[in-house]
């Protein structure tokens, strides 16, 4: 066999032990406060049935599932269409978000699910993109969501975790939020229902091209002046969240869909103020993440100190499982964006130092008798959970420290034949380059 | 669209909370014990390129692999074979195993790694092997390795490890042992270096079928009565370990590699007993788990009041990255067997009380009023950790105690009109029955 010069596929990512100590630190933190809220995990196959993948995501969505050979002989007879078109070759497929697999197993499981159902996934995804910076074919997604129950609570909820996850991880985020149903209220008030998506992605543009050329798109959109003269208070909002709300109310007091929006939003933000919550909320009309998707409010979260995009984002929607023929459902959830918050930590450094590494302590190895001393003491330290190790081989003083610096060992014990006779050791902290003697029995106390 | 009734593909599963709950507190469990040696968590993409997978699991696993077919216009002109053979639509595969993938990592990565490298990997597996009761086609391995010491501190913090993690599991276990070298000193001492394989798939029937069956499959085998008598000591061969190695040393004395083994055997025998580990270790010569990978000491882990099989296992090995061109390599490692962990966990009712519920106390929701008094609550006990929900609408008191009920969710706090009015909630523990008054501020401490 000739010998290979390994790689793995482009757009595909290895992990090392530093940046699994990091990642893994973020989702042990989200994992955390999701649990605190009563979410339970939920995990499905890497591989789903086409049939349950295909047309749920578009048709360029079709295009970047990653498909998986039929086992067996598959090929008998074939032409290059069938072939080509993946139709008798392939019947699984990789998953392309937790959100359809969600869906499918809720309707799967129907029997056996007690709504309403809350549940966290937290599992790799794939896609055929075009990998590029920031974008990969396998990446993590962080659901949260709860299905079975039309209450803002939820929404309360949400944002609540929100708040925890990225106070507990140290980034300072704004949360925007908007509702479909505001959307769609402002699009009927001005007599266009039909134009919903023109308008908001036209007043998404307002804050870098201005209103005089938002007025022009609307207008090249296909709304006459006089229902772009409508829009003008919306396109002035301004104030606090309340102070809009009460504007909006005078714009699209004609939609019954739109005052529902509006009356959602009053009561998610008198929630969130009458629980003291710390975390800035900001009505965004502008905010239309997934807009054929939901249909009530819609969350984006931005880190402050960084610029990045969005890092967290959801929403309510009331058809998920519609798609499998269960109708009348209705959930809200929202995602957290691990590489983004990974960027974000990584870049304002606010991953804590005891993530940076693996072993506290490692004990210099100096021959049997030493060793075996070591060992009794390394016992009693991981009973008490300190990560500990001992350098396997009785090599060079010299090594052994420079394993413990490559490996950002914080702390280095020593027991040569002067210590064993003693019954001390050395210990030397390697930030500092601080060492002191101390008893066999007293090192654990000092190290755990 | 037609409207689709959903499933998974056959040999996968949904982990639904219940289940998940489960798997997490053996993987914690695994890794809590992982991290206090001094490893660290490595990942790998679940996709690898077939040239990185292809010839590395004889012919048999190469047809067990799932491949992936190439995104974009693949299967121009091809002929039946080109497709049969996969050769041309597909370059990448799933990973089926996390021993190739790490090997692949460290030749990859050599230039960054330092060694010794003491890793772990918890990640799915996948395999188109027929699923049947036990086997699925995707499977979580557990691995711990260190790569780059032939120190046998290795093996016995491996053995450690075992013990550890079995003994939080609460599992009762035997550890039994092996030593490559000593299989093929048997071998080589009998004259029949060759036969090695033979021998140890005859000893392993010992308990089986008796001695003298087990000769005449000797017999059978090619070996001569000669080379068998010389053998029966081997097959009587009984008492403590370092009896039977002893008398082993007796019979294959000649054989150098043969003598190597026995003393590498006696050093991680006489650690063991210098730390005065609880395990039970047996040496047992028909273990033979993957020989032809092995080197060194073999490994495997038995449940003693479940019949199960193995549920842990590994050995030392001296070429894993040879095939990826980097020779000289050696380690040591086991993978734990997460299913079967779970069937006995399951099977002898050892999960804690604690991993069968997400959720700690349920708040009743009763009204407006009173929702915002448990909100309050819930924040602070949220703050202490305490997995808290509240019915997210306010139903019938029997639907939100139904609720609870099925969730398994031990204690539920109602705070209605009365109890509002008198600043005191009432706390119900579900197993019980019971229930008591308390003040909204004492539930904390009472629920924390």
């Amino acid at each position: 066999m000739a010998i290979q010069k390994p790689s793995i596929p482009k757009g595909t990512r290895d992990f090392s032990p530093a940046e699994m100590m990091r990642r893994t630190y973020i989702f042990e933190t989200i994992k955390g406060v999701f649990r605190t809220y009563g979410f339970a995990p939920l995990e499905t196959p890497a591989m789903e049935n086409l049939t349950t993948l295909l047309g749920k995501y578009g048709d360029e969505g079709d295009k970047l599932l990653f498909k998986i050979l039929n086992s067996g002989d598959y090929a008998a007879g074939l032409d290059d269409e069938q072939v080509r078109t993946a139709s008798k070759i392939c019947e699984k497929g990789l998953r392309y978000d937790l959100t359809v697999p969600f869906a499918r197993y809720i309707v799967q499981h129907q029997g056996e699910i007690v709504l309403p159902f809350k549940r966290y996934q937290i599992q790799p995804v794939w896609r055929a993109d075009r990998p590029q910076k920031g974008r990969y074919r396998e990446f993590y997604q962080c659901d949260v969501d709860v299905i079975g129950s039309r209450s803002l609570l939820n929404e309360v909820e949400l944002i609540e975790i929100v708040e925890r996850v990225f106070g507990k991880l140290g980034i300072n985020v704004t949360l925007k939020m908007n509702n479909r149903k505001i959307l769609y209220g402002i699009a009927e008030a001005i007599g266009h229902a039909d134009k919903m998506m023109d308008i908001t992605v036209a007043i998404d543009k307002l804050e870098k091209i201005g209103i005089d050329n938002v007025r022009a798109e609307l207008s090249e959109r296909g709304l006459e002046q006089e229902a772009i003269d409508r829009l003008q208070p919306i396109l002035e909002l301004s104030g606090s969240n309340s102070e809009k709300l009460n504007k909006l109310r005078d714009v699209i007091s004609c939609s019954e869909t739109g005052l529902k929006g509006i009356a959602e939003m009053e009561e998610i933000f008198g929630y969130a103020e009458a629980l003291g919550l710390g975390l800035p909320i900001e009505l965004d009309l502008s905010l239309a993440r997934g807009l054929n998707y939901y249909t009530g409010a819609i969350f984006e979260v931005k880190a402050m100190d960084y610029d990045i995009g969005s890092i967290c984002g959801g929403g309510r929607y009331d058809d998920l499982t519609g798609i499998f023929g269960m109708p009348d459902t209705s959930g809200v959830g929202i995602s957290f964006g691990a590489d983004r918050i990974y960027d974000v930590m990584t870049g304002l450094n606010l991953f804590p130092e005891e993530v940076d590494f693996s072993t506290k302590v490692l004990f210099v190895n100096l021959g049997e008798q030493e060793r075996m001393a070591a060992m009794r003491i390394m016992r009693t330290l991981r009973d008490r959970g300190v990560a500990t190790e001992i350098y396997p081989e009785a090599a060079k003083m010299k090594k052994q420290m420079e394993y413990a610096n490559r490996r950002s060992i914080p702390y280095v014990v020593i027991i040569g034949s002067n210590e064993l006779e003693h019954g001390e050791a050395t210990v030397k902290n390697m930030r500092t380059g601080e060492q002191c003697s101390a008893a066999f029995d007293t090192i654990c106390d000092m190290l755990a």
